[in-house]
């Protein structure tokens, strides 16, 4: 199993932190990380992908760990400027971060497609992963709440996950079509694992899903899809998951999850500290807190463990 | 004359220091700046117009004063993260000066004129006087040199005003309408004076005259046209003017700048040590080296009482 894929479908810092852990349990150039470009934004004329980036600033070791978003050392000039001259600023954009937003967004206007730039960009920053968004075309990850129809980054950065979500929806989704190499990497007979990161199954692993092919891909991958659940002893470990799964009715727990992906995955990997076994699928448990880069590590190789015995 | 308008010509940062001269001896709001936009450059993406940039953080007091470009208390953290991932860094862009390129350049994206951000950026910026652009069209000053055809930037920027100028056009010129106000301001009957500032005649002045109906409005204005002599003591303050003269086979003298401006100027003010007088068009005399403030108000004012002088 040692020249097999490891493919990850992942959003945002839960996901990119589980992919850091597999880049030291396995050989970094046998995993394909499938991201999520739902969040990506427009702004300021900048196209910014905000899941992609996160994942290339945390496998380079250029991520701010402590803060949980952006880069390490990064300076605010930018922002401190634009905010003097009235400028919107809303969402934060570090100096550093710039950099990247402005390369892409330049290459982007000369034609390049996003997987095209994404490879490139991950190469500069010394990656061997390979990192490819969902897709080439836009979707737009929208949620109708209790203060209106509202785009990713206004529920997300502007309020902070305060509204009430009634209903999400990923606009373009059906007439985008996977980015090269997404249903490849899917459809390889030899992978060892697909997996699914402990990202927000809604807001970050169901506009991938959303994506038409990779739904049925996943569906009938020879690969063992095993899914970790984002939720720790009940509770989401960062951001808006067990929130939102309140608000649309759902209860929250790892069978919740398992019951999202249902027909997707072959088994899911949930915390220790949960109260419930997960019924329909089979489950491993770990702690799957992941602080540092050994619970990291950890996490990974307890996903990769699963997969092997379902596999066998 | 209290209420009668002072208009500039002007190119970088020699001419922003004249202008703010002028911005203490007279009502601020009686200034209209007319500014070369031929070095304005997209440069990854971004539209920058160095020299309006310019006259913006001079009139603000935003300025680097000791560089003598960019912004005071500007950090680079931008320029160090683009060079780690291998961007272009031949053209250096501060972090506060990149929240100016990127609203110009998002508003510009959106349909607004050059002259339409450039007022709302100067009221941004809390500035009284006007500053128009010579034009809302685009005009590249280009070169050609020993080292084949350079666009300004690469031969200013990139290298130094290194290279032997043979010739210099004004790409796009012909096609281009002054921006609205221009052709106003220049012929206000009721104007107290037009100044040229101490700018490259060749470089940041020549590309003004170059967009059809400047030189016309200029040659039949009613106000006193004051040309300010670049040359110091026969050099050039800052940049290549003195060089360029000498390349394109012109006597490095006050007197060759009163040519150049031929029937254009009524009169032009020279710096006190020049050796010889200027004959053609009436002269006066100051200690025209603007290292401080005190130094530019009195320029200034030099400038108007020859155009007093020559009004009445």
């Amino acid at each position: 199993m040692s020249d097999a894929k490891v493919i990850v479908l992942t959003g945002g810092i839960g996901g990119a932190k589980l992919v850091l852990g597999l880049a030291h349990a396995i050989t970094p150039s046998l995993i394909v990380s499938i991201v999520n470009t739902g969040d990506d934004v427009e702004h300021l004329g900048l196209c910014i992908s905000p899941d992609i980036d996160t994942l290339l600033y945390t496998l380079s070791g250029k991520a701010d760990t402590a803060k949980g978003w952006g880069r390490a050392d990064e300076t605010w000039t930018f922002m401190d400027t634009l905010r003097q001259i009235g400028g919107p600023d809303w969402f934060l954009l570090g100096d550093g971060d710039l950099a990247i937003h402005v390369l892409r967004t330049a290459w982007m206007k000369a034609g390049r497609s996003l997987s095209e730039v994404t490879a490139d960009l991950a190469s500069r920053f010394g990656l061997e992963s390979r990192v490819l968004p969902m897709s080439d075309d836009p979707v737009a990850t929208r949620l109708t709440t209790d203060e209106g129809e509202l785009e990713f980054q206004r529920y997300f950065v502007e309020r902070r996950c305060a509204p009430e979500v009634n209903a999400i929806d990923f606009a373009g989704a059906e007439a985008s079509a996977p980015a090269p190499g997404v249903i490849e990497a899917l459809t390889d007979p030899d992978a060892a694992a697909i997996l699914i990161a402990p990202s927000n199954p809604f807001l970050s692993v169901d506009p991938i899903l959303a994506v038409p092919g990779i739904r049925d891909a996943l569906a009938a991958a020879r690969a063992p899809v095993v899914a970790i659940s984002p939720l720790v002893g009940g509770e989401a470990v960062k951001g808006p998951t067990a929130k939102l799964m309140r608000e649309i009715g759902m209860e929250v727990s790892a069978q919740s999850i398992a019951d999202h992906y249902c027909g997707l995955i072959d088994g899911i990997l949930i915390d220790e500290g949960d109260r419930d076994d997960v019924s329909g699928v089979p489950q491993a448990r770990c702690d799957t807190l992941m602080n540092d880069l050994d619970d990291r590590i950890r996490v990974a190789q307890a996903a990769l463990s699963l997969a092997r015995s379902l596999r066998s």
